[in-house]
């Protein structure tokens, strides 16, 4: 069937209409405190079609190391169908599509949990995404909620490849105008409560020149802290990248909107944290992930201080458990802690701070300790990781 | 046939080689005032090949709310070939590719006049554009003249894709050298006088999730107001998105040219206006396009104030007509004004400026009212876009 | 083969283990000068690949504005099996996959030697790359010595795309911690030592139109100097483009690093010298290498000042020979010196500097002359460019 157009010219019709400001309405979106119900589902919009040029793009501008995000003769050598979309990718781009209709009015990030990358995502693959809202806690008219909800990524085959659950901090709406609805859920909530992960994976391929020599299974043992090298300076670069994950909240590319914010959080855009986590990521890579095979998944994600444009973040990790896995004699299980500081190396905050700078920062109140306002970033990971080839 | 060449070591020619001054050139490109004559036509160098990638790219660094340039998936269920190419990409790399015959060197582009979209472009098409020159008004020899031109871009199947006038103000050559002449053009000037658009649509497909609920046609009416809540920040970025697009201008991207200007232009490189076009017209597509299955056109497009890095862009809309379409109950034709202010939210430019805010800058004169600095462009637009399913 | 893996919720384990500060490492990565040793042969990490659109992207960036580079259909109709990636864009990606064996610690780079293009680079094309160190010299304890390397890039079917020499400053290591060794080379090292090159040219295609008129062969005598028009303002977009073609190395994108630099080479991060090269390469691209089918290569490359973010570029280029190519009537050989000058404009740079301008930098003290500080590179490029068509 097709639709059949002449085109004549435009008239010009502006002077003509008139001018009625009580036709007036601005559309909101996000959701506030009291338009949030545990129980209720939200299908995103728009989605996330992958090609191997915005994987590769992603993969390199956050400096990735594991060359199944970067090389696509090595992916498929290890048994992929093609290139890998790395997982700080898949993870960014599913948030973001859940902004419009979760957070864009959230105050802040409070946590990420229990995330899990099921399916690998390919070239060519669409991602749409969808939330449930678990828990909303009211703490009162002058305080924000805290509001707990759970998001899942399906590619067009309705295959889950990512689930998680996050907290956001979000206001009451008060005298506000309402958001938008959300259109009506037509579909089940997806999700995977006993995922079961396949990989195509074929082995060692004989291709040991495109990785290091020390970042193999055997590498790692539990209590190793490892340093990263290398600092990455964060630039207004940040305000692009936020719309091209997809994520629409305005704090991180509008200044009007940023500077008009009250309190503390008044000022400059702050970099969105699915950036920051990224770029953490990437310095960690080519030390802790290079034979990364899959990442499962991350929990307990915390964002204790915001980024600048002009900020540098380094990143420390630390090695928490090295499990073998039942009839998998190729591969290990490591568990580790990122971390992430800003404005000083990774090194000179490990000698400032000591062990401290693994102390989760919410516990330290409770310990009597200060908090360190240089450290922005926390999370604890999971990789299946390569041994070393005999 | 085959070309062979057998390389041998390179010697280093340059100390043997005399520096003789007096067999320097420097080659100009764009056009003056008196190197244009109405009638004459130029095909443009280079062509632009589209990538789904780099309509992706394009669609998300300018915040495009509408699936069909975001999710290949969506596409094809509507019928098109493929993911569609925003037509800010389509507009904007036309436009571009006529830069170095048509406006290197205009001091200013005066407005855009009857933009029409004819067919989609599809990941793997190569544009080209063609640009005949209807007018030209001279002025007298201290002020710069006037020059109408049509320009029209192509397929590689020759099919039109896009074609529009623009008015551009252009200076006498003076004592300047002349500018590169164009290569001799050795086909017909394309064009289609009665353009008729076929679009392949196979009626409403069933994703409703991946929209809005407030954006079909019965949502909107002659007379509303439409004020775009977020807006976005501008930075340095737009200097590398200029020549990311074709456009070859150094007033966008070359400071020391951009501070050597005189008068009123001279300071900071200018942001290449269809870029701002394309902000504008992503800040207002969740709230107004979300649902168009294609742009018709738009036309008396004007940049009323110029945009830097650090400016803060936001943009309202105002319906001006709501029609049916003869022989088609699934979309409606909308005719909407745009608009665009900086460093001021469209919400308080609103509140600040009113009904002026939408009177054409131009005419403000004669109605004895003044210019209102804080609004950058306007421009009307015409779309076909889908009625509320049942 | 299939790897299964069951996922279940991640337990928190952070806090039960203890941390223990004296299991720090920090890996490090580059190469000192007393980890070098001629005849070492390194294979570099990752690899890169190549697709339509990131190749669109670089050329576009770089303001590339041969056809071949930008338009398939062109690349096509020459012959070609697809749309080829530029020189510029091959040499960047070789040179960075090699910084984190070769020159992640370098202090500079110090040069460009023989520098060969032997095969297109298609999309779908991966890169990797090897590099053998030739000489080391050792200048004594408080010096930094001079490394002389070799570098080969081969495509996926072990063809080689690029092969050359580099020059680089690198320190002793001292009592700093030893870099992390390259895993051991199972391949022989790759190269052509009488390389031929072998195009698929199908002679003259009839498409005069993508490019201008003075751009042939014809076009070229040897003296001739071409200002080119246009400068170029790099903005810290450098910093996320170094990663963009792969090259690690912290002076580029960390500011700490770059701040914590002794002597002049102290404060902010200096642009890598390959994307300078590639936007000077860009700004004379229109004026001498529209018609170029292949860039043989380049030597005697030296960037001789630094750039940085803020900084606006200009070139110029200068003929130094055109020659016949036997058996080949449809093309000529065009040897050219490429020149970069920052923040002042390539024509004012030619009227304040004059001949000067186009000695070899390294030469001027012998001759008695300054050094030119607003001159930052200079390099001998040969291209095999067409004649015009009859």
């Amino acid at each position: 069937m097709s639709v059949t157009i002449q085109l004549t010219p435009q008239a010009e019709l502006s002077a003509a209409i008139p001018i009625v400001l009580d036709k007036t309405r601005q559309p909101q979106y996000g959701r506030y405190l009291d338009e949030l119900e545990p129980g209720q589902v939200f299908e995103h919009p728009r989605g996330f079609t992958f090609t191997t040029s915005n994987m590769l793009y992603f993969a390199r501008t956050f400096m990735q190391a594991n060359p199944l995000y970067l090389n696509s003769q090595y992916a498929h050598a290890h048994g992929f169908a093609d290139l890998l979309a790395s997982p700080q990718m898949v993870f960014n781009v599913t948030l973001s599509l859940g902004v419009q209709n979760d957070s864009e009015k959230a105050l802040a990030n409070l946590g990420y949990y229990q995330v899990q990358f099921l399916r690998p995502v390919y070239p060519g693959d669409t991602l749409r995404a969808f939330t449930r809202v678990l828990e909303r806690k009211d703490r009162g008219p002058d305080k924000p909620g805290i509001v707990r909800i759970r998001t899942v990524g399906v590619n067009q085959n309705d295959g889950v490849v990512v689930q998680y659950e996050r907290k956001i901090m979000v206001a009451r709406r008060g005298t506000r105008p309402p958001t938008t609805p959300a259109p009506q859920v037509c579909v089940p909530f997806p999700g995977e409560d006993t995922p079961l992960v396949q990989l195509p994976l074929t082995g060692h391929p004989v291709s040991v020149g495109l990785t290091g020599p020390n970042t193999y299974v055997e590498d790692f043992a539990p209590g190793d802290i490892i340093v990263h090298a290398n600092g990455r300076t964060i630039t207004e670069e940040h305000m692009a990248l936020t719309y091209l994950v997809g994520n629409s909240h305005p704090l991180h590319f509008d200044r009007l909107f940023s500077s008009a914010q009250s309190g503390k959080m008044s000022g400059e855009p702050i970099v969105y944290g699915g950036l920051v986590f990224a770029w953490l990521e990437g310095l960690a890579s080519r030390d802790v992930s290079e034979h990364a095979v899959w990442e499962l998944g991350f929990t307990e994600g915390y964002h204790t201080q915001p980024a600048f444009a002009g900020d540098t973040v380094g990143a420390l990790s630390r090695i928490l458990a090295v499990e073998d896995v039942p009839g998998m004699d190729a591969y290990g299980l490591v568990s580790m802690q990122l971390l992430g500081v800003k404005n000083i190396s990774a090194a000179a905050a490990l000698e400032k701070y000591g062990a401290d700078l693994f102390i989760k920062e919410d516990g330290k109140r409770d310990l009597g300790k200060d908090k360190i306002t240089a450290k922005i970033f926390e999370i604890e990971r999971r990789l299946l990781i390569k041994r070393r080839p005999r």
